[in-house]
């Protein structure tokens, strides 16, 4: 038996301070949804296969990509197609909701001491 | 050109009133995200082939399942398994995001009158 229990944003948050490293708060359908905190830049990078969601929870998001650069508040998010290269960053910290494949590297093509490969479940 | 916006959940929610009639407002991966306000209660069903997530924007959402009732509050979310009965209600209005397969009906195994087959995408 399954035991189904409500994630409650905050409380999850609460349980951890390091920038640039997701936490899986939930699984569905071979998605996952991460909470993570940014602070300052991350790399450019794309996703070869995966379709990326930023849902801002707290804070200010930027995102850049090669045309122009989304501003996201809170209770605004985006997809990021598989193959846009994107880079977020955040002058303050932000708190971000992710949706994506389970399959996901947090650098996508883009492999440096930013890259995330064991993701804790919090 | 894909062309990359943000989507901001209150303006979205702005736009229409009706309970029960989950809009679309993003597509990745083959899932869908979706905006819906209830007020009231709606049937008990499963969904045989899809989990389904359930975040709270605005009000209070209460889920009925077989063994217990779900209570959740603005910043929170849960994952229904597929195969599991759920009744969502609302004594009053509450409005939910959605993430769940493109392939999902609302009513599940329970076609209604309160069922919605075409979707509107805002």
């Amino acid at each position: 038996m399954i035991e189904i229990e409500k994630v409650n944003l905050q409380s999850k948050l609460n349980t951890f301070d390091a920038y640039w490293t997701p936490k899986i708060v939930g699984e569905l359908n071979k998605q996952h949804v991460k909470l993570a905190k940014f602070k300052g830049e991350f790399v450019m990078h794309e996703h070869k296969h995966e379709d990326e969601l930023f849902f801002v929870i707290c804070g200010e998001l930027f995102i850049e990509l090669q045309e122009k650069t989304l501003h996201l508040s809170p209770g605004e998010f985006v997809v990021i197609p598989k193959g846009v290269p994107h880079k977020p960053y955040a002058p303050e910290e932000v708190s971000v909701m992710l949706f994506e494949p389970a399959t996901t590297l947090n650098t996508g093509n883009t492999e440096s001491d930013l890259t995330v490969t064991e993701l804790d479940k919090i």
